[in-house]
């Protein structure tokens, strides 16, 4: 009676949000203070104040109309030229508000990119583990298959011999997602480097443009090094961002599709997104949030609460002995299961209430996922926990 | 290089774009007020103060990440429960919160819809002209096929001599949009009544449910008569609405998929519609909005701006001598076009700077579709161009 694949997307939850519901379950048992959940990628940042200072503003000084009335499918070209011009003035580049396709978030952005590049069902990208989980379902819906290069570990960088040999004719984009979620690694300048020229390579091979798609809703969480900005290295490059870390709008869904004009067909890849846009029913992304964008494109969030967690919790399983991947971004510590198995140290843990996700949805089954935005005491209430687990396991 | 369908659903402007941007670089040449545009359907009344004084309201007493946080994907359980309550209030249903499901406005909710009945490539909706012209890019793009029911005229109501005809086993649902976009006309109960026998007849032939997907946009815009409450009348209608007009905030994308409990097997059409939901990319709806509607869900618009523009344009035509449907609800006006074709009609009009739609793309080629969603005054100015283009036309 209805889509058996929908059905399945709906009804077959993610193990995060498996972990999370389990977790509000147990603190109404045992208190909040006892529950360690280091489950959801949420920002335990509140957006800054300027962000709820122009909603003030623009709900005070504009007419209703302007706030709330459609804007053109690709957005306001007020909040548009503030993005380019946000861009412009840090990567020092010319983008052109007509570069810019606003959407309901990142997702939403990887989704039109994803039906925008597919060509037919023989249509590949291809994701580095670890990986963020919707990837896999983003390509499969649009018609196209993901294929998954394995993770580079310990450093998580990209291992470009089996890059090299997963390119085909049929392979239309590869996914980049630096700072990493759920590694919290920056790719770096070599890394991207030694992307680019592989990439010309192939797709001088293969005959068409072979296109990054670069995924960077946490491009400003940064904590160590530099986050390359992909688009000086590889022409070819896609980005889809959003605000949702940035300035912790999550629930708000606002974000972009950059199609930059060093793009090969520039107007025809613009134009597709926009066509995906059309089908997928978004209309035009939040318009509130269009306003928002257009006051708010400059404004940094606030990191230092990361920064402490991120201090404490990687120094703290360091010293009990965990094996962690540098934390260099973002708001992740990808820590190795000292048991070998991410699957049944994320349960041994669940045992003593501490939410931790084991990396095998991620495409890296003896890892486990930290999600460190969240409160200072909480990190430090979980480290003894932490301690008695690797008690355990060494037992 | 990319999807060739993506690129047309990207390139190919809907006509009603056309002639909106149209009347724009003609404003700018001949003076807005010398331009009259009667194209888009974007509300012409603001969105009511209750609106945005919610939206302060929210900003100055919750904390920040109560309101801009991730929601669950259905959306907050506490706007859904004043939704439920609102319709409960109003109906005498017994609706429950875990009934909707929260979208990006009724675009949103129609193409989850979709995806989520769309159980092979033989899948079939019908649609009855005239039709929202978006529908047939949701169904096709869902991998169904779009079938139209020719119109009904001068009634605007259902021709069940070839919707009988129409129905086979593979029909998995029928679009009924009333008051109706671009005809302004209410289905009455008689047609509804009918509607629901034919389709419970026809369930029982093909062995399965047909669902009536009902998009609601125009539910509470009515000036005549009552819009019949369709899940009153038949247990397997799934509501998709938005609060784009009744609350004036079409930018804004908020709106709902309403899976009655009297739907069969409502689980799996609910869970097929959230895991559409979320291969769309949508994550959740936009959540400040989700909180608007939280504490606005019983706000009603203020239709009198609407119903002074509906007298003044459906008398003055009427008495110059067009032929109207009757306008009982929306804000349109479907006009005959006095010389028989459509496009020919719009385009003597645009020659006059007299922007008006013809009804081609709604499956109507002999009738144009005015939105009254405009400026008083435009309505007065613009009697006089529609007379002389009747003049014109009977010379």
């Amino acid at each position: 009676m209805v889509s058996k694949d929908m059905l399945r997307y709906g009804t077959v939850r993610s193990c995060i949000r498996e972990l999370f519901e389990y977790g509000k379950q147990r603190a109404a048992v045992v208190g909040e203070e006892n529950v360690y959940d280091f489950s959801l990628g949420n920002p335990s940042v509140p957006a800054p104040e300027e962000v709820n200072q122009a909603i003030r503003n623009i709900v005070n000084e504009l007419p209703s109309k302007a706030i709330h009335s459609y804007t053109s499918g690709p957005g306001s070209n007020t909040a548009r030229t503030a993005i380019a011009n946000n861009l412009n003035k840090r990567f020092g580049t010319d983008y052109k508000f007509t570069d810019l396709y606003l959407t309901a978030g990142a997702a939403a952005a990887l989704t039109a990119v994803s039906r925008a590049l597919t060509i037919d069902d023989k249509t590949e990208f291809i994701a580095f583990a670890p990986f963020f989980t919707e990837y896999s379902c983003f390509a499969t819906t649009a018609g196209a298959k993901l294929t998954v290069i394995p993770a580079d570990i310990p450093a998580f960088q990209i291992n470009f011999e089996l890059l090299d040999k997963s390119i085909n004719e049929n392979t239309q984009g590869v996914i980049v997602n630096s700072p990493n979620n759920p590694s919290g690694v920056i790719y770096t300048e070599e890394t991207i480097k030694g992307l680019a020229a592989l990439l010309k390579r192939k797709s001088a091979d293969v005959g068409h443009p072979i296109f990054i798609i670069s995924d960077e809703p946490y491009r400003e969480l940064v904590y160590e090094g530099k986050v390359p900005f992909i688009p000086h290295y590889y022409p070819n490059t896609i980005i889809c961002y959003s605000y949702s870390k940035s300035l912790s709008l999550p629930g708000e869904r606002i974000g972009y599709a950059l199609v930059p004009g060093s793009v090969e067909d520039h107007d025809d890849v613009y134009n597709a997104i926009a066509g995906a846009g059309r089908i997928l029913g978004y209309v035009c992304a939040p318009s509130l949030m269009q306003h928002v964008i257009t006051r708010c494109a400059d404004i940094k969030p606030d990191l230092r609460p990361y920064i402490e967690n991120r201090e404490l919790i990687y120094n703290g399983l360091t010293e009990i002995g965990y094996n962690c991947a540098k934390p260099s971004g973002a708001f992740y510590l990808f820590v190795e299961a000292p048991n070998g198995d991410a699957q049944a140290f994320s349960n041994m843990a669940k045992q003593h209430d501490l939410l931790i996700v084991p990396g095998n949805d991620f495409g890296c089954p003896s890892y486990v996922r930290i999600s460190y935005c969240v409160d200072h005491d909480m990190v430090k209430r979980s480290l003894p926990v932490f301690k008695k687990l690797m008690e355990k396991v060494r037992a």
